[in-house]
């Protein structure tokens, strides 16, 4: 049995939508039980107004509410009996294999950092990785928005992370890597592209070059770094792409069409993974409906299932250890 | 009757598509007259192979050829007798209404600022302005892919720019600017962004915030502000997006599709405007087909008709002498 958290708090339509997610990701999934954190009483009322009845989900205490736009680190620290942090902290006792929150990401990534901590002191700033559709298959994306102002030699830790989860999650060997940028050659675009370019050369990642909009998603990549900024932006403007072509043409009813509105759909991506942390901590679209809460706790499942952190983490520290001598 | 200067040897299927474009161009458009610069031999040659013998078009000799990665102020320098200088010096000398070339983008943006000059001192940096499409309309994405390492201040200036640019040529009054960022909240975002936020706010243009890719594509704001690097992201990314589409589905029979393929082919978009200079100068894709070069040089006469350089001007003029006693 995987054991997931839960923040039944996280997200704008929450708590009702993470309780329903949470229902029919364990009725459709056996071998998952789901931990919700959360106001004891409101999340047992919505359980009970659910109609379920089984052993496959408990429900943490967790009174404390977390606003969208709380400081991180004040999170951690003045809130530990809120949902959020208080799925983190079970993961670090043992409990749970993996945390998920579609709340206050920033919090959430401060609380996987502070309470699970990182798996190397060399590895900068934890990403955000995500298994991005591209036109015929899933490409890791990284970083999906977890910092901003990133350091060259920051990018290329990314460009090492996303190697790693790209060949512990979707089995891919030797990924090419590709640096998001404005043109091909080495000496387009921002300063701190241009010197990545150069660090990419030497690291020990399979570095493609540069790559465009228009490649990433022709998916001739299998991992794109880019800063957390420009990631987030890359995310939701597909996201808003394929939203206004289900809102146009909604399902089209070939193979095709039935594959892409499947793929496309931000809610079967069901949440980006942090990397290069002591544990599993997913974070969840802020605006997760029902559907896509079940597909994070589903995702958050596999990762625990197949090792993706500790793989990732082992091949991190592998690579960092690598590189240490030539500091 | 209109006249426009095409660079005949610029983009990667030059000349061939320039001439051809141009052809079409004159044939659709009795009040357009084409000026094909580059190798008259060459020139003249295609324009017998495709038989036309009409007095729309003239060939000006201009035998020096400009690679894709060539130094863009040593391209204006040395090569003056190249298409594309030549399509930007007939501009100055007023023998012709606008220029056009889909050749080394940053070689045609030097040209335009050394040759044509820039429109006000105070104006720093001359940005891309894109009409871009979104859901049901277009608005105005600028800077798409101009500049790198923009100061916060700079983007201001694109806003200023391309809300002159959304009132001249889209005839919207008053158009409302978002600044892309990952968030809403005005904190959010790499420093350089925060920053810009604050400037905008005391800004002479109609301020709405930070706009996120998904409302970005709902069409949101009618002027998009952001770095040379990301708008080109967002352009890249959309047209890969759009083409992956088409491939997969053609363009769906239906008006909602016709609409909808016509809108977001990039060839339609026919070329981006920089703006804040002392004419019009049109940068094309550089894997422009004949459709595309078509597009860019009624584009370019639509421009030229309707006196969008000046407006532009005017208002920027406007703006930076009513700032000028607070700084």
């Amino acid at each position: 049995m995987i054991k997931v958290a839960l923040d039944a708090m996280g997200g704008d339509y929450a708590p009702s939508v993470c309780i329903e997610g949470a229902v029919s990701a364990v009725k459709k999934n056996p071998n998952i039980h789901v931990v919700l954190c959360g106001p004891e009483a409101e999340v047992k009322a919505s359980l009970e107004k659910l109609g379920y009845t089984g052993n496959q989900i408990s429900v943490v205490d967790a009174p404390d509410l977390v606003a969208m736009d709380e400081h991180p680190v004040m999170v951690v620290k003045k809130k530990q009996h809120s949902g959020l942090v208080t799925c983190v902290a079970l993961q670090k006792k043992g409990l749970v294999d993996a945390s998920v929150s579609a709340g206050n990401s920033g919090a959430m990534m401060a609380s996987c950092l502070m309470i699970l901590g990182k798996t190397c002191d060399e590895f900068s700033r934890p990403p955000i990785g995500v298994a991005l559709p591209t036109k015929d298959r899933r490409i890791v994306l990284v970083d999906g928005g977890a910092n901003v102002d990133e350091r060259a030699s920051t990018l290329v830790d990314f460009a090492i992370a996303g190697s790693a989860f790209a060949e512990a999650y979707l089995g891919i060997e030797n990924p090419k890597v590709g640096l998001l940028n404005m043109g091909e050659e080495e000496h387009k675009g921002p300063a701190v592209l241009q010197e990545a370019y150069q660090l990419l050369k030497s690291a020990p990642v399979n570095f493609m070059g540069n790559i465009e909009g228009r490649d990433l998603i022709a998916g001739k990549a299998d991992v794109v770094a880019t800063s957390g900024y420009t990631g987030n932006v890359v995310l939701k403007l597909l996201e808003g792409f394929f939203e206004m072509h289900q809102e146009m043409f909604g399902t089209i009813d070939t193979p095709a069409g039935k594959r892409f509105s499947e793929m496309w759909d931000y809610r079967a991506t069901g949440g980006a993974l942090l990397l290069g942390l002591n544990g599993i901590g997913i974070i969840a679209h802020g605006r997760s409906d029902a559907l896509a809460i079940e597909k994070a706790v589903e995702v958050a499942a596999k990762y625990a299932e197949a090792d993706v952190a500790n793989k990732v983490n082992a091949r991190l520290a592998a690579i960092k250890s690598e590189e240490a001598p030539k500091a």
